[in-house]
């Protein structure tokens, strides 16, 4: 079984300033191709230390997969590393330059001279392009083992990883097989889950299943493995299978689908259109369903009644209604809902009112108490939640639990 | 100047399922001792490769601090590990285990016979009192240099970070003194920001500028270091002052302020409201507003209106601006935004409309074109953008560039 190490280069990675996301990212796509991490490595940009980690990583592994210093700036040291690991010289790349002069003028800017770096790479290695940024990925076979720099902005390193690491990577590694098969949840805790799910979370296991938590979402990672993919395929989907029947409805999706992505599809099949109304959430509602291309299909009228003004103005919740029950309360959010649900000409809508904190909370109405309506032609559903930890997680759970009741909703 | 290396040691970190949070707090809590990190390696379970990184460590640095492996289960290995790397043996410590037993007879429970090794150090090392668990860490001083095995669990690494091993460091480093200020700054790419600072940006310079970006904010850290404190202030606060100098209304913070909250804090001291109108930013510029605590004083309305008949119907833009120019234009971005000022009757609005894509482009109006409009009572300004990358990125660069261009509205 080929084996990789993982390099991150950068002092923000070392002085406490950016989370390392993507070496867990980059773990996790290479497990699901069947590649384990034996190690992984953070140093500074600093030409020698840079190689000798090239050093220990090439050791550890078969394969290393390298991010960060490929931008512009001085202090950007992984090309000149890489050529030094290799014993050779950085050389510029006609075609490289090319493609960052183009980069630039399509954007109707003049090239900085600091950018010109960029289109060298060490002789005998390969480009990898970038199709979202200015840095080229860097490529190398040595003695038998591969060697990849790619930029550490995630966006452009995640995008060279698929577009060209895995290829790459397939070809190198050969029929070895691991099936991970993801299935994601909302609506219980992490120890809720396990306990329902009792023997099939043991270590050790094959198929393993791992747990991880995000938001009030719960991945389940079924990691099964085996000398023949096919083999390999059929233990995980026969454990899948087994988990969809323990856990029923807490399972919304698979792999990465965000629960606004299974609301979407459910829509869109259903061809049923969505507003939201939203107070405390602020946006978060709105947001993430615009976060999938091709919302407009279903997703056309959101509001944001920050006030009590708004309310009554552009959705036209009763004023009394606000003044007797409160801002926050089951009667405001049901007619938020209702309200937007009408002037938006909608089949659904969801009304959210709440205290996100950390001041304006009561012994009636603590910080963290949230209404949450999906009203649709036939009924109006009220939810009242009370979630705790700070300001964004309150409002990301209660997002993503209006979002969850539409879901339920949609399967009836 | 002493320096640090930092060991993280579990399985979970190098198959893709936990974020590495632990290094980045500790690399941030070193470097504000005056401690920077130079290395940081991730290792799984295993006592070989645990000792093997021990001394890479030990070689980098004259501290190093180790988090993972020491729970009660067979694949927590750092104990075994560090008595391997010390060449001595495990110990059972008598009040060590006096307190793990207290600890479960506290919480009326039985004490699982796995829990038994964590009473065990080895020979030579020091146990560091857990003050919230059940894993004691353990600490050596060898030829000059001190190793510390922390708990792998945040909260408990936290505690013990604070409580113990701080206090060790200072007695260990002497007098050493270094200041951290950030600046953060919108408006400019990495690179021409660079090349406005120039030599300040130089390695090995005292005070040393590094350079962060996310999102488009970047992130400038000044770190000055000196014997005296004071000395180390002053470094960093002249070169704090010939930065703004340079940059003038590219800074627009400091630490880890947002767009959003400087905006906040502006619209507040000039007792000003503001409402928004979203098309393909779809609720992001309202949610980055709403995240700030105490919003509600000054942002009131949003609309996301991402279908024309919502910009029509609920903003009041004509319907026969929106067919001569199409949605996406320089004439229906200033009608979002004067529209949303005059219904939400606030001193200033922000209307967005662009094309997030991926689809939906055209060689006249590409994916990533948006148009931003802020309109006051006395002008509507409105910039063309063209962003690059993906749906997400196009996205909170436009929200982003939104508040920027209020910010500076609010500066006049």
């Amino acid at each position: 079984m080929k084996k990789a190490s993982i390099v991150s280069i950068g002092n923000e990675l070392l002085n406490g300033q950016t989370v390392n996301t993507n070496t867990t990212y980059l773990s996790s796509g290479l497990l699901s191709s069947g590649i384990p991490v034996v190690s992984s490595y953070i140093i500074s940009d600093d030409v020698d230390a840079i190689i000798r980690v090239f050093d220990l990583a090439v050791a550890d592994a078969d394969i290393v997969l390298v991010t960060g210093g490929l931008g512009p700036t001085d202090d950007d040291l992984t090309r000149q590393a890489f050529a030094g690991y290799l014993g050779t010289e950085l050389q510029l790349q006609a075609d490289l330059l090319g493609r960052l002069e183009n980069f630039f003028t399509r954007r109707s800017l003049r090239m900085p001279d600091k950018n010109k770096i960029q289109a060298y790479i060490p002789a005998g290695a390969k480009p990898i392009e970038n199709s979202l940024g200015t840095a080229p990925g860097i490529m190398a076979e040595v003695k038998g083992k591969l060697i990849f720099a790619l930029p550490g902005v995630p966006s452009e390193m995640k995008r060279m990883f698929a577009e060209s690491v895995l290829p790459e990577l397939q070809r190198f590694t050969g029929g070895q097989a691991l099936v991970v098969r993801k299935l994601r949840c909302f609506g219980a805790g992490e120890s809720t889950i396990a306990e329902l799910l009792g023997a099939a979370c043991q270590r050790g296991r094959n198929p393993l299943v791992n747990c991880t938590v995000e938001s009030g979402i719960i991945t389940l990672h079924i990691i099964a493995s085996s000398k023949e993919k096919n083999a390999a395929r059929q233990m995980a989907e026969k454990e899948e299978k087994q988990i969809r029947n323990i856990l029923g409805e807490l399972v919304y999706g698979t792999a990465e689908q965000s629960l606004a992505q299974v609301v979407g599809e459910k829509l869109t099949r259903k061809e049923k259109t969505l507003a939201v109304a939203e107070s405390c959430t602020g946006g978060i509602v709105a947001k993430l369903l615009t976060d999938i291309p091709g919302a407009s299909k279903y997703f056309t009228h959101g509001w944001i009644t920050y006030s009590n003004a708004a309310k009554t103005a552009e959705l036209g919740v009763a004023a009394d209604l606000i003044e007797k029950y409160g801002a926050v309360s089951e009667p405001v959010a049901q007619a938020m809902a209702c309200c937007a649900r009408k002037k938006a000409r909608s089949d659904f809508a969801i009304g959210i009112t709440g205290i996100a904190g950390p001041d304006g909370g009561t012994e009636q109405k603590p910080v963290g108490l949230v209404y949450i309506s999906v009203d649709s032609d036939n009924c109006c559903d009220t939810k009242r939640c009370l979630f705790s930890h700070d300001r964004q997680s309150i409002r990301i759970r209660a997002a993503q639990t209006a979002l969850n009741m539409l879901r339920l909703k949609l399967n009836i």
